[in-house]
């Protein structure tokens, strides 16, 4: 199957609710995260995350979610607070072996949520989270960070991830190329994603995640394919 | 079993580095958490907690622990940052439903550790942190939090919950009740809990998780247990 093809099958796929696995690529993580559209992010797709997947249950942003909404990354919220707390300096992020900076933005929990960490719950925080980037993408200055305010609450059980300032040219990772498949899919800009683990104490090994693929029906994306995607459609 | 029993039968198996199951209490959070003595925690207890009980991986910080590593907690961050990102303002989690104040605080990763989220990573960084909090208690001022940040970077893939003040007095979560049987077993004031899920879109029930416990030979314990022997060790 050409590159393109496992592409237009996996956006297809995922507007209808399904996972779509992607590895990012050799001499990078090296992981197959297990990735849904936040916009159809159920109880039962959370499910699948926690028990086939492992890892944390990430929500993705993309730029312009995080500017209508204000979102910070998690590595800025810290530093700014080395004043008051001298140890965020000490802890600076500046080895991440895979790359440059990480994508790690705030957690959030739905307000109508009760400890947040269920399946019921995290699904209202991801979906509730989706359905409200999709109206502040579109609204006046100032109304979406209030009505972000209104419905949920920092710190929660729901990892939210920036994207880098322009997708797929400066990283490369799942934050983005997760994004940048809810892009091409004409959806809310926003992915849930969760690494898959193996029961070696290592992540799962891209042979072991295309068989997984194969074996539940789910397409099987590596990073390239996207990338590649990306910028055809791009006109680049 | 006399609520006493059980919790000694408990400490007993922290010790040897098994899994103990807490429940809180009825009308309060009504979950189950797994709990781990977080200096024993191996590769193998995370893949138990992520496997078994399927919430967020977190590892308590005792008063002691905090004030040695210098310790924010992530509300304090979030607010203390409001000026420069205002969003933080609007986010303020002033109605939790099951107590008046979250004990998540920052997350961190080993600088050993690659992308941090296999179980390899996560155990790596628990234990480690574990083998610091232990030295760091009885150290000079400054040393612990110079040490802490050459082995450990923020943000990371495991949350450190942090205990109220006076633990047990105030506030009687499983960050507390966890955090209590670590002290009354002798060890470093910190455990490693998760969560147990139910597949059905909520917590694992009571009865459920009881029935785990009898299953695998785990101690199973409800939240009133520890908080009198805790009373009766502490000669209250």
């Amino acid at each position: 199957m050409m590159a393109s093809t496992a592409v237009q099958k996996a956006l297809q796929e995922l507007k209808e609710g399904r996972v779509v696995l992607v590895y990012d690529a050799d001499g990078r993580e090296e992981e197959t995260d297990m990735v849904i559209a936040s916009e159809k992010v159920t109880p039962e797709g959370i499910r699948i995350l926690r028990k086939d997947a492992g890892g944390l249950i990430c929500t993705t942003a993309d730029v312009v979610i995080q500017k209508a909404l204000g979102l910070p990354f998690l590595t800025e919220v810290f530093l700014g607070m080395a004043d008051r707390y001298p140890v965020m300096r000490e802890l600076i992020p500046n080895d991440i072996p895979y790359d440059v900076k990480s994508a790690f933005g705030i957690t959030i929990n739905h307000r109508k949520t009760f400890t947040g960490i269920t399946d019921n719950d995290r699904a209202m925080t991801v979906s509730e989270f989706a359905s409200l980037a999709k109206r502040a993408i579109s609204s006046e200055d100032g109304w979406a960070k209030r009505e972000f305010g209104k419905n949920f609450r920092a710190p929660g059980h729901i990892h939210l991830l920036n994207t880098s300032e322009r997708i797929l040219e400066t990283r490369f990772g799942h934050t983005e190329l997760a994004t940048a498949l809810t892009i091409m899919a004409g959806m809310v800009p926003s992915a849930t994603v969760c690494e898959m683990m193996g029961d070696d104490g290592k992540a799962l090994s891209k042979a072991r995640a295309a068989e997984y693929g194969r074996k539940h029906g789910l397409t099987f994306l590596v990073g390239a394919d996207i990338i590649e995607a990306w910028r055809e459609l791009r006109g680049r």
